[in-house]
């Protein structure tokens, strides 16, 4: 015995979302039946547009439902000569809170991979080729994830950069605010030490 | 600086899922766009189809898209005398997958709770009350779950099955198999002890 033909298939395709398994698609699929046929609605009418409307930006890659996103179509933003280079979408949402950069953005939708087979071309490094050869942007700032993959990365981006003479640099790597040296691992707490800067009083 | 219209009305519609908050959404929505644009549009499809079409069994509330769910159509069923009474469908799932039972069910889609507003008459015990009425059921099995809302629910329909004078009967509580006394809540242990049974060689 099973659930009812049309359940089951909720069941079945509510699987597909990240983190969720047979039991959590089940108790999603009642709460949406018992609860909140309203939202399971509206629901449906966001996946099917956001999966046929949602494309890249064809400067800096975000996903976007225009040709260029929020951030390249501003006229302040297009004159800037920095480039902040990130992993993802959420970074660049991350950097915008900070506040602390005004520049354009390149988002690689991933890292390099070769065992997944993710080359340069699948990051878009052709796109930010034809950027650098542009001559528009004098500072290149690395901010990919401080993990392996994303120095590799980084590594790869710089190399690329230095062909065209722009100036790079790479996020500091370090203890996070807030956080304790006891519990900070050694990677980190290298980075920091060799990153120290000089205190002035 | 937001997500794009599109992505950002997608992320909070996924928020209406149970347990999916902010990031969780983010995450979601990003591995859609991303990785699986096919699944999306499927659990659109799904969606839509499921909140337009699912209804509730005439005879036992469960979730079906036909008048009649599959368990209440078998003509085995039809005919039996025994009545399982519990909470939400999942239970009727997880009943049916013991193989111990082969009588008709009947799901109150939730408990009695007067503090949300809910009565007998939002978990169907009127039609609960017109099934007993036409004599077909001998034994009816409380299959609620042993919390406080449980035993009240179970309490109330064994007063309204005492009317028709149909045998009633509570399922046990005891020590799960497989678990162990020393972790076992006290509670669980006196219900274990009161409802042992004569040992036999």
């Amino acid at each position: 015995m099973k659930f009812s033909p049309v359940v089951q298939e909720l069941i079945d395709a509510l699987k597909c979302l990240p983190g969720v398994g047979a039991k959590s698609a089940q108790r999603m699929a009642f709460h949406l039946l018992e609860r909140n046929r309203k939202g399971g609605a509206k629901l449906a009418h966001s996946l099917e547009k956001a999966m046929t409307e949602i494309g890249h930006c064809q400067e800096c890659r975000n996903f976007t439902e225009f040709d260029l996103c929020e951030i390249c179509q501003s006229p302040k933003r297009k004159l800037s000569t920095n480039l902040c280079i990130v992993e993802s979408p959420g970074d660049v949402i991350a950097i915008e809170q900070t506040g602390e950069f005004t520049g354009k953005y390149f988002v690689l939708m991933g890292h390099l991979s070769p065992i997944d087979g993710i080359g340069p071309n699948d990051l878009g490094l052709d796109i930010l080729a034809k950027q650098f050869a542009s001559g528009q942007f004098e500072e290149v700032i690395l901010a990919t994830n401080p993990t392996v993959e994303g120095e590799a990365t980084a590594h790869y981006i710089a190399e690329l950069a230095n062909e065209y003479s722009i100036s790079m640099s790479r996020i500091a790597h370090g203890v996070p605010v807030g956080g304790e040296l006891e519990y900070v691992d050694g990677n980190t707490l290298s980075h920091a030490l060799s990153g120290r800067k000089q205190y002035s009083l």
